[in-house]
């Protein structure tokens, strides 16, 4: 096997947190623009971490690139989704066509799709814009049995640091998070439950759309995965192989890989996040390195983010998933590093500074 | 005089409510498109909004404009903020130079910014960005007067409505307001508590960033303003003229402006607020054409727009005025604009639609 716990071990150790020296030097810049000092809000608290990030004052947002990770879900048997499993192929065609929502807001902000299928049951020709990655053919039903082995667990994993590490060759400098996958809000509160000791039925929200007797059914599905699988919660990658999925997997190596590479990750809402939280529990120094998009309108997010200890970016009631809430959040982002590397000081601007 | 207050009434009531048919036909399309009901949020009511604006479901967003409106205010000598006078200028050639915030954060939305002088006490130069609309140099100190008479706060609120008559004869889609003036949230804070019954302490904010001694002084100087020049609640034009400022007046008939020729208007922060609510209390109808931004960190905002009984789209903790959170916002509506229009429809992308 090409990728073995030890390896991801030795990935985690090599993330350092950001450097106070490089937050200064941005807080710094930013104090001196022809504005009242931290005006900008949340804008000013973006730049400041990217620019720690990247480790550059003057670093403006080139390419950027949302992943759309893509699985299925055995447990759609159970009708935990308002969908059928078809319409996870339906839509990966529909995002490689470009109609998709999360492609009409990556084209807004500049940004490229890229859809990588790490579980999809199906096999999709070779398509521009496709990437295969291909861990496994959906999941199993979490109610009979572990989703995965924890060999497709790490594999999943490791397509998503894979990713970035080719991102890193190529020169991309900010990645959004996404994801396509009928039935994945399930796992995602699985996840939620078990790594932040959260009950089902305050982890798990209504997805797509289910009305209030399939959300009873999905609360029922989550604690029984749970009692069938008894996911250790202080071993992350046994809690995603047991009750979580291969686009998840991904996801979470996309945010390892980020900080690893140092490319900052936005991530997009509930299934995204389920996925940093597998990788914040891996190392939460990783936190460092993300930038939470948005609150998604699915039940149990906040108590997700909550669990990060971190606030997202903006509330627009979003809960569409794809990397639709990365794709809007990256604009503010580079809206923000904009600020940082383009307004006047006082000093060029000869503008008064504030009365002692 | 050229513009009395019988030609303000007339216009006022030249303006209707959205129609439901546009409303409805908006909804169908959203409703139509490859993702589950009402997934994207706000997003969906924003675009909405924009298509029932425009009486169309497929107009995109061409040329968008952000009104910056700059005046003085007499109040300053009373140490109501934590920048002397002198800065409007300073910021008003900062900003017709393209170093402040608003300019880097239009460029980034692609919109224009037109800097208005309704108000400064100064003569600027004609300058390419500058629309010199002067009704006077600064307002009077409302500590010990109204801070205009009755027909300058008339001829304030004219020089925005034709402002945005302009946009309709050259074609522009979307309009941001913005202010700059030293001391504005002084006034602002006055118009709150006179048109929302709300004491001066509830009213009243920080601003750019005084300390406690001042804000206390400033509270003291929105108290004695309104007892010493009895501004009619039920006559919000007075309440300008009294207590109120020459930029405020010209972002309040550039909201009127945009209502009269369906132009939506993008409201900034707490001073463009102000401006929206003596709008919204000549006629309350207005606010159908209105996307209010952002909330402000400014401490009376969130009273403001309860007033109002509008959601702001984002919350950045921003507090910096200009039009900096009408640009962002301007890319937010955009965004939902473009999904309306640039998303396949479950018919041409073959998706299933959503099980019974």
């Amino acid at each position: 096997m090409a990728f073995e716990m030890n390896a991801l071990r030795d990935s985690l150790l090599r993330i350092t947190p950001l450097e106070d020296e490089h937050l200064a030097k941005a807080k710094h810049r930013l104090d001196n623009l022809t504005k009242p000092v931290g005006s900008l809000g949340k804008l000013e608290s973006i730049a400041v971490q990217y620019a720690a990030i990247k480790r550059s004052i003057d670093s403006p947002i080139g390419r950027r690139i949302i992943f759309t990770c893509a699985g299925d879900h055995g447990v759609v048997d159970r009708g935990v989704s308002a969908y059928p499993r078809e319409v996870t192929v339906q839509m990966v065609r529909n995002m490689l066509a470009g109609g998709a929502a999360v492609n009409v807001l990556a084209r807004h902000v500049g940004a490229e799709v890229m859809v990588v299928d790490v579980g999809v049951a199906h096999d999709f020709a070779a398509t521009e814009g496709l990437l295969i990655r291909k861990v496994g053919y959906g999941t199993n039903n979490i109610t009979d049995g572990p989703a995965m082995s924890r060999e497709h667990a790490l594999l999943s994993i490791k397509v998503g640091i894979d990713l970035v590490a080719d991102c890193a060759r190529t020169g991309v400098d900010l990645i959004g998070t996404g994801e396509m996958g009928i039935g994945n809000t399930t796992p995602s509160s699985a996840i939620l439950s078990v790594l932040a000791d959260i009950a089902p039925e305050d982890a798990a929200g209504r997805g797509t759309g289910i009305d209030t007797t399939a959300l009873s059914q999905k609360i029922d599905t989550i604690t029984r995965a749970i009692a069938v699988n008894h996911p250790d919660p202080n071993d992350p990658v046994d809690v995603l192989a047991k009750v979580g999925g291969y686009e998840i997997g991904a996801i979470a190596g996309i945010i390892i890989g980020g900080a690893l590479y140092r490319i900052p990750v936005v991530v997009d809402g509930f299934i995204s996040t389920a996925g940093a939280l597998v990788a914040n529990r891996l190392n939460p120094v990783i936190n460092d390195y993300l930038f939470y998009s948005h609150l998604s309108a699915e039940a149990g997010h906040k108590r997700m983010l909550e669990a990060l200890g971190h606030d997202p970016i903006m509330n627009l009631d979003m809960r569409l998933g794809e990397g639709t809430g990365a794709a809007i959040a990256i604009s503010i982002i580079e809206a923000a590093v904009k600020v940082m590397i383009g307004m006047a000081t006082f000093e060029s601007a000869h503008v008064d500074r504030m009365v002692d």
